[in-house]
């Protein structure tokens, strides 16, 4: 597949070209636009996923070449991979097979810099943070209450624990911090939320870097840091567009982590999208407890563009996980038991689909489930999912589109026409909470509502932050649970079929990016490299790339 | 002053748009060329500067638009400036009042991504050795051996002196280490001496890191990183074409450091823009001992193409500076004494002047004098230059090209071109030493017809260093001899006119930019901030940048 260049695939998807920045020849940034359009959003979730992903992604790109198969005019937004996994054990992160996004060389390197934009930006507030220090602290910043890390597109353990300001007086002045890679910097998540260069400002502003000695929060602007943030941040702010294996429209913008963030693209390209296209498809990271959760109770309330319609990726494999039979290891392949024909684990794991689907309904969103086939998928167990959901009254359909693209997705795509025409209250949903609830009882309902868990509880130290962020004034912000993406509860251990709580064991607050986010167990924001990353088997050679 | 669209700036220089690649509105990355083309090289070069410069890149950029003003086609190539001092002391590099590279704030931000792309690399090898060393370390790397730290464009003092690895076994092993500002990487001398994929892609593999518990060298190829390295930096290779103030095409590439490093823009560049135009002007970092020294010895010996005459910049400031008389403290405004008139301590000055012709000539390199006008000199002061500039036999016009752009550099146009024209081996130079004479004698070489010292003093490790490089291979690379810019000797104490002798107290080896390195004297990589940065006084307003 060769990549067209960018301003056809505008102008043949009927894209004013005249305001489009080109970067190269294959990507194009589009300006802002401060209110969306008429163009229904569909959101693209998944079940829980096993470590290798059950093919969000493509389904995404799938579709939206499928919608464009059956006449409609899709526009495609996700969130540009991050550099530091491209190099590690997961590879690039631009579809499969027929349905990818091109050049994926470009949506899996540096793309227009966005993220290195993050970084300077992040690492400026950084630098600024010790050089106030450094030179008499008159803020009077209590060092240990620093909870601003520097950030590097790389997966490099080593920076996870880190000393600063060692080598003597000229040198600053020493303390413990963290290097997090930059897809889970808070100016990550600004860039996610922000409508726009004002709102853009006023968030890097506000972000809270620690507090002084009287516990009062101190601010970038506090720091006199919020200004030039901005500046480093000013182009990253258009969406980039790019185009699907099939030529379609695909603004690539923001990647804010899936755990600690929003784990969707940002409300500029939803808004701009809205603009370009009859139809918007949007990706949700993770499953839907955490992406879809996001894209409802936060994304949505920024941007004012809620989905109407949703599609939910299960896969063969991920069902048979869930039913807790097969031993699944991060990094490593899934073992060969789960691949042999077995229906009836299929149907047994359906029960994290049904979950899902709950919630999705409880959102007022119409479902479609996606079955992203894969090669060694066997009939009865399509077969098997199939009839849950059509038990469960919502459409189904296989999607073949990385095997054959557009016109594999055809169905698919028809079923999602159907859903958003059917839905008599388009762009609406039932949020979780209130924006006025009190910051623990809006995490509760999240606890109850997405996840089934009978109950919340915090650590005294969490609940006493919580508290204090009230009383400071943050206490109408969203919330987001931090948790692990591969079940339901925050441990695989727990059947989620059965009673379990939720445990908060600390919260933090992204006052710039605009939430409140609570930790459920560990969530690493610095992955490592693989004694034998992917980085060692990428070369250039006569000047072209290879083993990407 | 507004900017015009790139792509009519290269249709009216005549250059063919077809190849050209659009970053934005108003940059262009342009192709690779294999061989120089006819058009002869200009080099800016000075005096030994003051803290505050001299105006070097004005004067390129002013001179560019004057030549162009006398009907010749003048291309110009500058180094990148960069991200860090941007933010703080120095304020932007892109020229002042009309002699400008246009956008400004394009080129003193992220420009294209190419510095963003040589950090990538940079920590991605970082990473890949830490890696190494968690995962059994098989290659027996000596951990103390280890001299790659991690870069950031950022003036951020903490970074000097950092153990990273804490934490606990799954962190990796702790050790002490660094972080250089981005200018400072060898990436980034890589970038500046690649003459194209093939001899990038082998330079970063030929980077040696450290050695192994036998000495022998480990380098990134070792480490199987050079491929993915050069995959980053694959775009970053092409120049990024820009204008001036007047609308004269500019390359801007590269930014390696001044004193560790080439302190020149790119081979790519110089050899792109010999085939863009009939005439290429050329900054040299800092004075004539350094940057034009690095252009004789080491850029021009790689790329081909060696400068047929040379500008030497002087102002009465810097004149006045170097009798002594005045107390100058880097980050500080120049003392008011300094800006009284005195037309003979500006001839007392001279002396440093002299010195730089001198050298000039030896090398085989015609001459003018280039007087950058202020504001607060007097014409005796100028007099006092030009009348030392005749009994030197040299051509010497005084340019305004600050305030009154390309008309003001008229005069210092057809000085140069007259210069170039008078040479009767245009791009042929007599550098000073060959590549198979020793290291030691390279070094003693420099140090004596450069510097004009009576000799090099190694200390024992430097000597013991240079015999194990010329061991391994590395004897035949050139040499570079890191100093201060703000006086011919090392120490600004040292009276050049007395006799003297250049310590050397250490030597590193760049065998992926290809040259070893002796520090004479203490050379900070990582700058600080200073208690008030410009960033402070840079914010986005209404989606503009002001302040920057």
């Amino acid at each position: 597949m060769t990549a067209q260049p960018i301003f056809e695939i505008a102008e043949d998807a009927g894209i004013d070209t005249s305001e489009l920045l080109p970067y190269g020849r294959f990507v194009a940034k589009v300006p802002l636009e401060s209110e969306p359009g008429d163009a229904p959003l569909v959101m693209v979730t998944a079940i829980n996923p096993t470590p290798l992903g059950e093919g969000k992604t493509t389904t995404a790109i799938g579709l939206t070449q499928g919608l464009a198969e059956i006449g409609r005019r899709p526009i495609l937004t996700l969130r540009q991979p991050s550099l530091g996994p491209t190099f590690g054990i997961k590879g690039g992160a631009a579809g499969a097979g027929k349905s990818q996004v091109l050049p994926t060389e470009i949506q899996n390197l540096h793309l227009t810099g966005d993220f290195h934009a993050v970084a300077a930006a992040h690492n400026l507030l950084a630098a600024m943070i010790d050089n106030h220090l450094h030179h008499g602290n008159e803020l009077d910043i209590d060092p240990q209450s620093i909870l601003w890390p520097r950030v590097l597109d790389v997966n490099d353990r080593v920076l996870r624990d880190i000393v600063v300001g060692l080598g003597g007086r000229p040198d600053g002045v020493p303390r413990q911090t963290s290097f997090d890679i930059t897809a889970a910097s808070e100016v990550m998540a600004v860039l996610a939320l922000a409508s726009g260069y004002d709102d853009l400002r006023a968030r890097l502003g506000r972000i809270v870097v620690g507090s002084n000695r009287s516990g009062d929060p101190i601010t970038a602007d506090h720091l006199h840091a919020g200004g030039a943030m901005a500046v480093l941040m000013r182009d990253a702010l258009m969406p980039n567009l790019m185009q699907t294996s099939a030529g379609n429209p695909v603004l690539i913008h923001a990647g804010p982590f899936g755990n600690i963030a929003t784990g969707n693209s940002s409300v500029v390209a939803d808004v701009a999208a809205s603009r370009l296209g009859d139809i918007v498809v949007t990706e949700s990271g993770f499953g839907a407890d955490l992406g879809a959760e996001r894209m409802v109770n936060v994304k949505s309330r920024q941007s004012g563009y809620a989905p109407s319609a949703a599609v939910v990726v299960a896969t063969v494999r991920a069902l048979k996980a869930h039913t807790g039979r097969y031993r699944i290891v991060p990094g490593r392949e899934l073992p060969d038991e789960l691949l042999a024909e077995n229906p009836d684990a299929v149907r047994e794991g359906c029960a994290n689909l049904g979950h899902h689907l709950r919630t999705l309904r409880q959102w007022g969103v119409p479902v479609v489930v996606a079955i992203n086939a894969f090669p060694e998928d066997h009939e009865s167990e399509h077969r098997a999912i199939a009839e849950y959901a059509a038990e469960a009254g919502v459409a189904c359909e296989i999607s073949t589109h990385v095997v054959d693209g557009g016109p594999g997705a055809a169905l698919l795509a028809r079923a999602v026409v159907a859903a958003v025409e059917g839905n008599d209250t388009p762009g609406v949903v039932h949020r979780d909470y209130a924006a006025d609830q009190p910051l623990t009882e809006k995490m509760e309902h999240v606890a109850r509502n997405v996840y089934g868990a009978e109950g919340i509880d915090f650590t005294p130290a969490a609940r006493q932050a919580l508290e204090r962020y009230t009383e400071l004034g943050y206490g109408d912000l969203p919330v987001v649970i931090a948790k692990t993406h591969l079940s339901i509860p925050h441990d695989r251990a727990i059947d989620p079929e059965q009673p379990w709580r939720l445990p908060v064991r600390e919260v933090r607050l992204a006052a710039g990016a605009g939430y409140v986010y609570a930790l459920s167990g560990a969530i690493s924001t610095m992955p490592g490299l693989s004694k034998h990353p992917r980085a060692e088997r990428i070369d250039l050679v006569d000047g072209e790339i290879v083993g990407l």
